[in-house]
């Protein structure tokens, strides 16, 4: 594939949605040459346009591909452009992440306001998290008003896509007593708002008694200086029955509002770029230091002498870059 | 001070603790030619002997200190050598860590099968962590049974302890309704037990309704790998009237010995290794390329275009290190 970065800035300012698609596959290649082609892109395209960008962590089963299409056509109806993106870097693993199948969300696939990324397909969490990010600046630049980024809540996937997010909404599953432990350990204290999917029916007492288990809960959390009084926030939706997603918005709207009114907005995000521009230093400085193969085996060696306890980390480390030391 | 790193290690291996204490004071110095001869000395001291390292994290007012001692002196009146840590980055700040006060605890302090050392007094975490780490291997080597490594529980530092420890445990004092709330985000998932302190007197009462609140909330939460059945749990105590402490010893030793059995003591421990393997490796690196006084003046300069939004911190990241990359 032939990359022209002027071209493809153009269009992707025009809000071509194939350019963007393009330019994607572009950010996610592990091409050093594409790689650089990349950052030239995302230089060009600058930061003058910015969308909400809201976090959604649902593990399979609570139903997130019916609420992102109901959700994502509420949003389109009301004139904003939605782009949905995945972090989910076990896709590659188990053959296709919760996006993959796109006819699970075909109404919202085939709508032109809307513009849906599976997860890029690596193993490392690391690699998935600054692809993502990428990809968001892509879709900011495309001039999309809301960028949903979804996670099937895999080891820290939360915690990468609550550092790239505005607000972080937990979507859960009625459950029984003790399927409450089916909380993951930490997303909790991330969430900015619970919804609990499926609240139609015969699950609905269900699900209004495990929103009330969860508002509970979330009162034994101390207050955060990001949350509005009645934040964080527990309530009951029905994706299929399409009730409670306006509510939903509205109450993401308003947190939205009163942090941009407050100064926390921008003080999270400035935050959070200053942690993905350390994050970004120190993947392109491991990237120059395992480029030379030498290097690298002495590395792996290293490391695996420290995993046995036969070397202190400290000591191994600078084993490792004695190399570089003018040695 | 001068330092004579053959005679150091042989003093430290005997168990001498002021030499002890002149190694430790050695791995915080932030002097480069002081780091290379403490690099020099950990490597010299190997790593074929290991204590048991116990993460104790509480606010202050829980009684930690009064727990320390009544806790520490317990263990050494049954032959076990005990070392206290502490990870504390705000104690350059709030002039003084909770440990930075001997008299706090004045009956384990002149123990001579105790030793105790205040959190390393830099503002920023990640240095006091290196360093702690090094500390307890040093206090390893100095034949200690038992490191606990306390934290006073700002920002991140519990998480930093976590992963330098094989037991995680929570300290806390008895609360009414609405102060549970004051239990901060993410501690609880980490805790493998929850100590009620105080469970004497008027407060007994208090203490184990806390307990039993506190019970209640880690069935919330989704079991991890190294739990063990009945795990983990919350108890109270009392480090004032000395009821409990033995019992939570005891549970401590059959959590270890699970985990040992099952192997998940000695896995835990190699990707800590891991993980701070990587970490030191990075914090090296960054050390090389921020001791040239340019480089740092770039890197700052990107950093703040960054953080104002007005550079995507992929795009800054390549060019902070655009000198290195033989440009």
């Amino acid at each position: 594939m032939r990359f022209d970065i002027p071209l493809l800035t153009e269009q992707i300012r025009a809000g071509d949605r194939r350019a963007l698609a393009r330019a994607i596959t572009l950010v996610e290649s592990g091409r050093d040459d594409h790689r650089s082609l990349a950052l030239d892109l995302l230089d060009q395209l600058g930061t003058d346009r910015q969308a909400l960008r809201i976090g959604l962590s649902g593990t399979p089963g609570v139903g997130k591909s019916t609420f992102i299409e109901t959700f994502g056509l509420m949003l389109t109806a009301r004139g904003l452009r939605v782009a949905v993106l995945a972090v989910d870097p076990s896709s590659a693993r188990s053959g296709g992440s919760i996006l993959g199948d796109k006819t699970r969300m075909e109404h919202l696939s085939r709508d032109p306001a809307a513009f849906i990324r599976p997860s890029p397909s690596q193993t490392q969490l690391g690699g998935v998290a600054r692809r993502t990010r990428d990809a968001v600046r892509l879709c900011e630049a495309a001039g999309f008003d809301v960028v949903l980024i979804e996670t099937v809540g895999v080891g820290q996937s939360e915690t990468v896509v609550a550092q790239m997010a505005d607000l972080f909404v937990l979507l859960l599953a009625p459950a029984g007593g003790d399927e409450l432990q089916g909380v993951k350990r930490g997303i909790m204290e991330m969430a900015d708002m619970i919804l609990v999917n499926k609240a139609d029916g015969e699950l609905k007492p269900q699900a209004m008694r495990t929103c009330a288990d969860y508002a509970g809960a979330l009162r034994l959390l101390r207050k955060r200086p990001q949350d509005m009084e009645g934040y964080p926030l527990a309530m009951t939706v029905s994706a299929l029955d399409s009730t409670g997603l306006q509510t939903a918005w509205d109450r993401m709207e308003t947190l939205a509002h009163w942090r941009q009114e407050t100064g926390i907005f921008a003080s999270t995000r400035a935050d959070q770029a200053r942690h993905w521009f350390t994050e970004d230093l120190r993947a392109e400085v491991m990237a120059l230091l395992t480029r030379d193969p030498d290097l690298r085996a002495r590395m792996t060696t290293l490391e695996d002498a420290v995993a046995r306890g036969e070397m202190t980390p400290a000591v191994a480390a600078r084993a490792a870059l004695a190399p570089l030391r003018g040695a």
